[in-house]
């Protein structure tokens, strides 16, 4: 094994704008060994999520800033490899954030252990961080009810598709606003959304009033910018909305914050709230086993865009930037074991 | 009576920009005769809201705008002096909204019995609209516990004052922000508040870290626009912004949103919501019960800027919005009955 080799893709500039291939350089590195209480994984997926764009930024963020010079930051499904830690053993399968790179060594506390699943890719979407977020976001901060109306943003995308389905399960009446007729469709013909806006054919504020004739309970925001501007001139009062991510300014580097703060918030008595899925994670075996059994009667639909090969990772992701992805966007480092 | 005349403050025109004297006018009328199902009353005390002045505008808010050519609105404490409903006699004391006049013609839906005080005056005051607006949106929104950090802005005006003082009695440290010195010195010195700030002599955004070394949980906002946004950014984890009030914006037609709107409530995982305390009044004699009980316990100080005459009405207003007073400030239009 001292013999292999560690692909990686560093990041060697903070992009400036919209994110380019050229921000990235690809590496090759020998196989890193683990020190006392760490533990050697192989990447097996690697998740591609908006917010790694964001992580890019110098801007304070809820995180440290991706470390120029070195490999792009990443949530990961892994395989320990090797561990000089007691909890773990080669052959456990784990998350850790091994970044965009086929092994990374760290600290044994900074790898979690968890249950296989099939389809394992599962594991990185509907299973993962992406699933989660949808699960604890729209539920615990959401709270939709049956017969509510529930906007989400961002539909066809990971935590989007989850969210709305989970809402739809839940009884409301789901509202999916996404980028092209074809994720429409899904949304409303496979997911059983009760209507979707295309915003780039459509003027969401003038659509969305036509779509929730009774207003808007939940709005689950993955976007930011315009789209959460319409949709908080169409807020019940009582509703919620859930701050869950703000796509429209990752890439852009334009973080326009909506008018009406606080204004709308007082005339329409309704909610915003931010959140981060890691504060939830003491839960998330419970969220787990409830996002299995949906999946598993076949209510809770998790597509998935899986692309083979770490090389492909900075297309990826400015793929996914750009809209490309229906349901989750990972990259498929290493085979299945 | 017939032969009495009712005065009136008539509003002229939209006022442009800042409030001025000559967007009213002061006119008498005949009494007015109730109809079936109405009352007459008689205005013994006018409430000044800031608010009062954003209902002057053409804009959508939560109620409809002053009609132009008509009585300015305004809440009161009046007194029945002729009744066609059966559920009201001459004598009895109401809150209704006979706006800026000596009496009003009302259907009796819209006139609200309420037990008398003493002094008359903190009906309109603590045990009025203003202290449970105070009551309603910390208890029910802010949630402050015992040792978190509240901070208040409009600190020294007659919600600030109630829901400042409400936060100390609940056990959190209170943090006022207002604009004069002596201001400041009331809250510290005679509400026991833990510190103030005065926002026209310091930089709120600087001052207010050193004020709240364990950062905000509760921000309970009057006023909008560059206080909010300092607040924003002390924001602690799980922490609550009160969208009460945007006295900021009312009187200078500038509606500046805070920037951060969604990134920083999901970076710090905090919640801004608006209210009405109107959607709170099927409890509103409970609240009222446990107010009477700090008041008469000495825990709950209700200062009052009582100014005779309703020929004052409009530069007590203007005064009002440029921050004239301490605590609540009314117009006495009767004597007491």
């Amino acid at each position: 094994m001292a013999n292999e080799i560690n692909r990686q893709w560093i990041l060697r500039r903070r992009p400036k704008g919209k994110l380019q291939e050229s921000d990235f350089e690809f590496r090759e590195t020998p196989l890193p060994e683990p020190g006392p209480g760490q533990v050697l994984t192989r990447t097996l997926y690697l998740s591609l999520d908006p917010a790694n764009r964001m992580w890019m930024n110098a801007a304070p963020s809820y995180r440290p800033p991706v470390e120029v010079g070195g490999p792009m930051d990443g949530f990961t499904v892994a395989q320990v490899v090797a561990s000089n830690d007691p909890s773990f053993q080669p052959g456990d399968l784990v998350e850790s954030e091994n970044g965009w790179q086929d092994y990374a060594v760290l600290p044994a506390a900074r790898v979690v252990k968890v249950r296989p699943r099939s389809p394992l890719s599962h594991r990185v979407s509907v299973y993962g961080v992406t699933g989660l977020t949808a699960y604890f976001g729209l539920l615990e901060i959401g709270r939709p009810q049956a017969g509510e109306t529930v906007v989400v943003s961002g539909a066809a995308g990971a935590t989007g598709s989850v969210a709305g389905q989970i809402a739809r399960i839940k009884g409301s009446r789901v509202v999916g606003i996404a980028g092209t007729d074809e994720k429409c469709r899904w949304l409303t013909d496979d997911l059983g959304f009760a209507a979707a806006i295309n915003y780039k054919t459509e003027q969401v504020g003038k659509a969305l009033p036509g779509c929730c004739p009774d207003g808007i309970d939940v709005y689950f925001d993955n976007v930011g910018g315009e789209t959460l501007q319409a949709a908080m001139f169409n807020m019940n009062r009582g509703g919620r909305i859930v701050c869950c991510g703000a796509v429209s300014s990752y890439d852009s580097g334009q973080w326009n914050s909506p008018v009406g703060v606080p204004g709308l918030l007082i005339q329409r008595r309704f909610r915003m709230e931010g959140f981060i899925v890691l504060d939830y994670y003491d839960r998330r075996e419970a969220a787990e086993d409830e996002l299995v059994a949906w999946v598993n009667d076949g209510r809770l639909i998790s597509r998935e865009d899986i692309i083979d090969g770490l090389e492909q990772a900075p297309r990826a992701l400015i793929g996914l930037l750009h809209g490309e992805n229906i349901g989750k966007r990972m990259i498929r480092v290493a085979p299945d074991p």
